[in-house]
């Protein structure tokens, strides 16, 4: 005896998501059972067409519903400035903090010559497309702090030498409200390197 | 800008979950975009389908999908020892451990007059009614040693009183592999009130 298939295909299905164990798939399980029925609908739905609905913007690569994504999309931002990232959610975070408003470009990864990953594996192709056939000022790397960042950033600025872009990398360095004791000493390192004269 | 409208509604569904906070339900929702076709058919489907799929065994109160669960429609098992326990879930546990083949009875909860629960408000009452209809030998409490399973136990025990059914609770104790350090002392004076003999 076990739990009911219903039951149990779904903490099979559970247990497929990143970081979901057995007994958590069990616990979340159970509980869609007390769920609302417009909420389980919802999820139902979502979940069934997510794959169908969710596409890459033909621009950028960010996620999107439409050929291209809303901030593409928007001719009021600033069009000459393009921000790289890794993934499409780290645009989420250049979003709710409000102070940008170029446009983006999404790699979906990092350039890592030991896991196999090479320049053409990730989306930097249509990057240097975009750079020859629109004005770009200023292309800002928003790569994490790694021997993959730094080789994919290093990569970027190799080949778009020559094209009059400016090429910018965002600061490394302590974090706001940081302890410095638990600070490691490579980031502390990329601190100190950056350091500003104080005005 | 946000997330595509897909993806928003999925991380609020996933919000809705126990112990899932927003960027949980974020990582999670990104997450399904890279399950198979197939596993996210499934999941949208059980998620769709549970509440109306799953109902409760008019016998014990097990979780089901037929009208009597499968332990109940089970005629090879004990079929005069139940064993009473608080949820649904707690029946997976003993039939994991495999040594039990009696009958069950889920209570839906337990008796806590601090917060209204009174015994009207779980499903004791149909316990009665199965231990006047069959000839039940023994009932098992096996709730949770708190002061609502102590207290339900009890309740169980005086309205069975006469009957003739011998009611027994399961031992509460040291935990196999347990750091006596680690023992709170509720749980050390529970083990030293049911001590048994060294034979």
């Amino acid at each position: 005896m076990n739990y009911p298939t219903t039951i149990k295909i779904l903490i099979d299905c559970f247990k497929k998501l990143p970081g979901i164990g057995e007994k958590t798939a069990e616990r979340l399980a159970l509980s869609t059972l007390s769920l609302d029925d417009e909420v389980l609908k919802n999820f139902s739905l979502s979940i069934g067409s997510i794959k169908e609905k969710i596409k890459r913007c033909d621009v950028c690569n960010n996620f999107t519903e439409e050929d291209t994504c809303l901030i593409c999309q928007d001719k009021t931002r600033n069009l000459d400035t393009i921000c790289v990232v890794e993934e499409p959610k780290n645009i989420i975070l250049f979003e709710k903090m409000g102070s940008y408003h170029g446009l983006y470009h999404v790699l979906d990864g990092l350039i890592s010559p030991l896991d196999g990953i090479n320049p053409e594996d990730i989306n930097i192709s249509t990057l240097i497309d975009r750079v020859k056939k629109n004005k770009i000022n200023e292309i800002i790397i928003a790569v994490k702090p790694s021997i993959e960042g730094e080789t994919t950033a290093l990569y970027i600025t190799k080949i778009l030498e020559g094209t009059g872009v400016k090429i910018t990398k965002i600061a490394h360095g302590i974090p706001l409200g940081a302890d410095m004791d638990y600070i490691d000493s490579l980031t502390l390192e990329m601190a100190l390197e950056d350091r500003k004269e104080v005005s």
